[in-house]
C-alpha cells in the first residue's frame, strides 16, 4: 500500500478531482472545495510536505509521526487535531489489536493518518460519496463518518468479550473451573481495561464537538456526533458492567472453591473414620496377651467382624444424615 | 396486534377523532389539537410514513427502527426523541424481560414506538382520557403519563429482587448454603446491574425535562416529572443498597465458610486422635517380642483396654472443653 | 390519638388561639398570623379538607397520603413540601424503626403529617412556645425546630451502632468469633445503610434551605439550618467511618480465621506424626516372620518402647521449636 | 490553669495592653486595635460574658460550650466561627488524643476556646509577638498562626503512623505474622480514619479563607493560608496512600497465609504417606494366615524392612523433587 | 558541583551573557532580556540573595529551602512558584529515587532550585539554546522545557513497572508463585502510589498554565503545555490501569491458591484411602482369634492380598475417573 492512499477534492458533496499532494495549496484557494487526504504510515518527509500545504502545527505533526498518543482532541487555531484508537479482534487468539489514527480537520480539509492494524478508510470514503446531501456539510461530516466507523468497530469486540464472560460463568458455576479459568478472567479484565482506555476519552471529545467547536461542525451535523457519543457511552457501560461482573465472578469462584473444599474435607473425614474404626478394633484383638477371653470364643471372630461392619454402617448412615456424604 | 395500535386527535383534553396515519399532517394544521400515535414494532415503511407526516429527524427514525438503544433524551429542533426501557419480571423463571419504547414528542404530537416485551400503553391512554383537566396540558402530560407508567413497572421488580436477597440471607446464615446460593447471588447481582442500566439514565432525563426543555413541558406539568424523578431515585437507591449488601453477603459467606472449615477440621483432628491412640497402644501389645512381661499378666488385657478407654475419654473431654467438639 | 393532634394560630411568637380545621382559611386572612397543624396518620378525607383550606398541591397530598416517600424537599409555588424519616432504636431487639413525617410549609402555615413509629411533636411545639423571640420568625423557624428534633434522634442511634461495632471488634479479636458474629456484622451493615439512606438526602435539603428558598426562611433563621446541616454531616461521617471499619473488620476476621486454620492444621499434623510413628514401629515388630532376630532379644521390648518414646519426644520438641505446638 | 489564659490588646503588631474581660468592649472602641483572648474550657458564665463583650452569635456560643463539633468554618455576619481538632500522639500507648479548639474571629478580635488535650497556644502568641510586621495584619494573621500550629501537629502523628505501617509490613513479610498483627492493622486503619476526619474538612475551610471571606483576611495574608492548605493536602494524601497500602497489606497477608497453608498441607500429606506405607506393609506380614510362604523365608524380614525403607526413600525423594518438602 | 550551576541572560532567544548573582537586578533593568538561573541545593544565604535580586516571596523561599513539598503551582503577584518531583529508577535495586525541583518563574526570569537525586538541567538549557525561535518566547517556554524534561523521565519508570507486572503475571499463572511474589506485588503497588502522588498534581498545574496565568505564558506556548498535560494523563492512566490489574492479580492468586489447595487435598484424601484400606484388611486377619476359618485356608493369603490389590486398584481408578488424581 502506498503512503498516500487517496487525495481528492470535493465540492457540494461530490468528488470533483484527484489531487497531487504538491497541488493541495493551489486547490485550497478555490472557494467551496475541501480536500480529503488519506495517509498510511507516512514517512516524515511526506508528513512535512502535507504540513506545509495545509499549514499544520508542529506539535501535531510530531505527534502524528511518532504515534503512541492517547485518544485526544486538540485545537490549533481554526483546525482540530484528533487521535483515535481503532481496534480489531483477532478472534482465534482472542487478542485485540489496536491501531492509531490521527486526523487533521480544518475548514477546508481532512487529513487522516493511519498507523498499525486499523482497517482502511476506503469504505468510509465510498459510503460518504454515495450521500452527497450529507457530504456537502464538509469536513465536519467526514470527521463524523470516520469517528462513527472507528467506534462501531468496538461493538463486535465487546460482543466477543461478553461471550467470553458467559463462557467463564459457565465454567465457574459448572464445576469446570481450572487454573486456566482464572487466567482467562484476568486476561478478560486486562482487555476490558484496554478497551475502556481507548474508548472513554471519546466521550469528552464528542461532547466538545457537539458543544464548542462551532465553525467546523455545522449545526446540522451535531446530531450525528450525539449519535457517536451515544455509542461510546453504550460501549463504556457494557465494559463497566462487565468489570463489575468479573469482580463478582472472582468472589463467586472463591466462595465456591471454599465450599467445595469444605465438602471434600467432610467426606475425607468421614471415610477416614469409617476405615479407622475397624482398624482400631482389629488392633485390639491383634494384641498378644495370653489372657484375652474373647479370642477363645467360637463366635468371637464373626461377632467382631459384625461389630466392625455395624460400626462402619452406623458411621456411614450418620454422615449421610448429616449431609457429609 | 396491528402495527398501528392507536392514532387519535385530542383537543382540550378530549379525544376528538381517530385519525388515519396518512391524514395526520392534515389534522395537525388545526390549532389546539394534538395527535397521539401508538405503534408496535412497525415496519420501516410505516415509520417512514410517520416520519413524513410529523417531519421527524432521520437519525431518530433510524434509532427507532433498529432499537437496541440505551435510555436517552435527545432534542431535534423543537421536538424530543426519548428512549425508555420497560421491564417485566417473569416470576417463575426469575428473569427480567426488557422492552424498548421510543417516543417522539413535539408541540402537537406524541408518537410511541414499542419494541419487545413491554406492556401495551392502552391502559395509559385510557387513564389519561379520564382526566381531561390534566390531558389538556398536551403532549407534555402524555409524556409524563408514559414515563410514570414505565418507571412504576420497576417497583414490583425491585420488590422481587429484595425478596430474593432476603431468601439468600436466610440461606447464607441458616447453614443452607450451597453451590446454588452462590450462583443465585451472582445472578441477582447481574439483574441489579441490568435494572440500574435501564433506570439510572432516567435521572438525567427527568432533570432536563424539569429544567430545560421549556416550551414542550408546560409549567404546570413540571411537578409531575419531579415525581417521576423521585421514583427513579428511589429505585436507584434500592438497587445501590442491594448491591452493597450483596457484596457484604459474599464476604459474610466467605467468612462463615472459613469458620465452618475450621470447625470441621478441629472435629476431624479430635476424632482422629481418639481413634489413633488406642490403635497405637494395641499395636504395641501386638508386637511379637518373646519377652513382653505385660502379655503374661492375667489382668493385662483388661488393664490395657481400660487404658485405651481412659485415653479416649480424656481426649474426648479435653476436646470438649476446648470447644473443638 | 386523634387524627388532628393540634391546630393553633400564632402571632408574634405567641399562641393566640386553637383553631378548627374548617376555620383555617378564615384565620389565614388575618395578617401576621400563622397556623401550625399537627396530624397523625390522617384519613384521606381530612387531608383533602386540609388541602382545600391551605390550597396545597395535589401531588404533595397524594404523597402525604400514601407515605413510602424518600426524604425530599419540593417546592410548589410559594410553599414547600418536605419528607423526613424519623427513627427510633428498639434497644432490646436492636432494630431501628423508621417513621415518616411530611411537612407542608407556606408563608403562613406549617402542617406536619406523621406516619409510623416516630415520636410526637408535642414536645417540639412546647419548646417553641417557650421561646417567642425565635418563634416570631414564623413557619421557617418551626420547620427548623422539627428538622432539628428529627435529626437529633439519630445521635443515640449511631451511638448504639458504634457500641455494637465495638462489641463486634472485641468478639473478632478476642477469639470469641462465631457464626453469630458474622450475622451481626451483616446486620449492622444493613442498619448503617438504612440510616444513611434516611439521613444523607438531608444534606442537600439543608443546603437548599440555607441558600435558595429565600422568602420562607428569614435571614435570621439560616444559621439554624446550618446547624442542622452540620449535625447531618456528622451523622453521615460516623456512618461512613463505620462502614469502612466494618469492611476492615471482615477482612481482619478472614485473616484471623485463615491464621487460626493454619495453627490447627500444624498441630493436627504434628500430633498425627507423633502417634503414627510408634504405630508404624509396632507394626514392624508385629510381623509374623519366623526369623526376626530382635524378637528373641531379652531387651527387645524395652528397647523398642524406648525407641518409640524417643521418636515421639524428638518429634514433640522439634514441633515445639518450629512453633507448631 | 485559669479559664482565661490570656487577654491582650494589639496595635500595629505590638502588644499594647493586657485587658480584663469586662473591659473588652471599651477597648474595642479604639481604632486600629484588636484583642486576642485565649480561653481554656471556660464555664458557661464566662462564655456568656465574652459573648456580650464581642457580640457573638448564640449558636456559636452554644457550640463552643458543648464542644463535640466537627471541624467547620461558619460565618455569622462579619465574624467567623471556626472549629478545629488538635491532635497529640500518646507514643507509648500508640493512641491519638484529640482536642477541640473553637475560634471566633472578627475584624477586631480573635477568641480561642480550647477543650481537651490540645497544646497551649502560648507558644503561638509568643511567636506572633516576635514578628510585628506580620502580626500587624490583624486577626486574620492570628487565625493563620493558630491553624498552622494545629495542622503542623499532625505531621509527627502521620510519621508515627507511617512507622507503624512499616513495622507491620516487616511482620507480614517476615513470617512473624500473628493475631496481634491483624489487630494492629485494624487499629491503624481506625486511626487513619480518625486523622482523616479531623483533617480533611480543613481543605474546604482553607479554600474558603483564600477565596471568599475577603474583609477579614487581608490580601497579604492569603498566601499563608495557601501554605496551610498545602500542608493539609499533604497529610490527607499520606493518609490516603496509607489506607490503600493497608488494604493491600491485608490482601498480601491473606495470600501469604493461604500459601503457607498449602505448604503445610503438602508436607503433612507427604509425611503421612511416608509413615503409612511401611505401616501397611507391616500389617500385611502381621496377618495370621497359616500359609504365608514369605514368613518362612530366612531373608524375609530384612527384605521386607528393605522394601519399607526403599518405599520411604522413594517417596521422600519424589516429594522433594515435586517441591513438597 | 557548585551551588550556582548556571546563570545567564537571554535576549531574542539567544544567550547574551553570563551573569553574576549579585548583578542580576542590574541586568533585569534592560528591556527584552530574561535571566535563567540554575541552583543546586543552595545554602540559605545564596537563596536570600537570589530572593532580593528577583524580589521573591518569603513563603516560597522558605519552601524552596526546606524542600519536602508536594508538587504544586502557586502564584505570588506576577510570578509563579512551582514544585516538581523528578524521579529516577535505580534499575538494579528496582527502587525509584525522587528529587525535588523548585521553579520561580517571573516575566523576566526563571530560577530552578534542584534538590536530591534529579538529573541536571544542563541538557535542557543546551537544547533550548539550539532553538532560539522557541526560546524567544521567554521564561514561559523555559518552564515548558523543564516540565517536559521532568515528565518525560517518568516514561522509562512506568515501563519498568509494566515489565515488573508482566513478570509477576508470569509467576502467578506459571505456578512459580512464592512468598516473594506477594512481596513484589506489594512493593509494586507502593511504587505505583508514589509515582501517582508525584505525577497526578501535574494535571491541575498544566490545566492552570493552559487556561489562567495568561501574561507569563504567551499564547504560542500554550499548545506545548497541552502536550505536557497529555503526557501526564498518559502516565496517570497507565498507573491506574496497573493498580487495577494488581488488585485483580491478587484475587487471581488467591483463587489459584485455593484451587491448588483443593487439588492437594483431594489427592491427599485419595492416597490416604488407598493406603488405609489394605491396612484395615490386614488388621482384620492379624487378629488372634482361635477360630478364624479363613486363616486355615491354603489360598487365604493370596486371596486376601488379591482383595487388597483389587480394593486399591478400584479406588485408584475411581479417583482417577473423578478427576481427583
Amino acid at each position: 500500500m502506498s503512503e498516500v492512499v487517496n487525495c481528492a477534492a470535493y465540492a457540494s458533496g461530490q468528488r470533483v478531482a484527484d489531487v497531487e499532494v504538491k497541488d493541495i495549496s493551489e486547490v485550497l484557494k478555490q472557494a467551496d472545495r475541501f480536500i480529503w487526504v488519506g495517509l498510511h504510515e507516512p514517512e516524515e518527509e511526506l508528513l512535512r510536505q502535507v504540513q506545509q500545504e495545509f499549514g499544520l502545527h508542529d506539535l501535531a505533526i510530531e505527534d502524528a509521526h511518532r504515534a503512541h498518543q492517547r485518544p485526544k482532541l486538540e485545537r490549533y487555531g481554526d483546525s482540530l487535531f484528533i487521535v483515535l484508537h481503532a481496534a480489531q479482534m483477532d478472534r482465534e487468539r482472542r487478542r485485540i489489536h489496536f491501531g492509531e489514527t490521527h486526523l487533521f480537520v480544518g475548514p477546508k480539509y481532512v487529513v487522516s493518518v493511519r498507523h498499525g492494524s486499523s482497517l482502511s478508510y476506503a469504505e468510509v470514503r465510498a459510503r460518504c460519496e454515495t450521500t452527497p446531501q450529507l457530504l456537502c456539510n464538509g469536513p465536519g461530516f467526514v470527521l463524523y463518518a470516520l469517528m462513527d466507523f472507528i467506534v462501531d468497530q468496538y461493538f463486535p469486540i465487546v460482543d466477543v468479550l461478553e461471550d467470553e464472560l458467559e463462557e467463564l460463568e459457565e465454567e465457574i458455576f459448572g464445576e469446570a473451573f481450572s487454573r486456566e479459568t482464572t487466567q482467562r478472567i484476568y486476561h478478560l479484565k486486562r482487555q476490558l481495561l484496554e478497551v475502556k482506555r481507548a474508548v472513554s476519552p471519546l466521550m469528552d471529545m464528542c461532547n466538545r464537538l457537539i458543544r464548542f467547536d462551532l465553525e467546523l461542525i455545522p449545526e446540522d451535523t451535531r446530531p450525528y456526533f450525539r449519535d457517536v457519543y451515544d455509542h461510546v457511552i453504550r460501549i463504556n457501560e457494557i465494559v463497566d458492567t462487565q468489570r463489575e461482573l468479573l469482580t463478582t465472578a472472582f468472589e463467586a469462584n472463591l466462595s465456591l472453591t471454599a465450599g467445595a473444599q469444605n465438602e471434600v474435607m467432610k467426606r475425607l473425614a468421614g471415610w477416614a473414620a469409617i476405615i479407622a474404626v475397624p482398624t482400631m478394633i482389629a488392633g485390639v484383638f491383634g494384641m498378644n496377651f495370653e489372657f484375652i477371653p474373647e479370642l477363645k470364643w467360637h463366635l468371637g471372630y464373626p461377632l467382631v467382624v459384625g461389630l466392625m461392619l455395624g460400626a462402619c454402617g452406623f458411621l456411614y448412615f450418620h454422615f449421610k444424615r448429616s449431609g457429609w456424604f
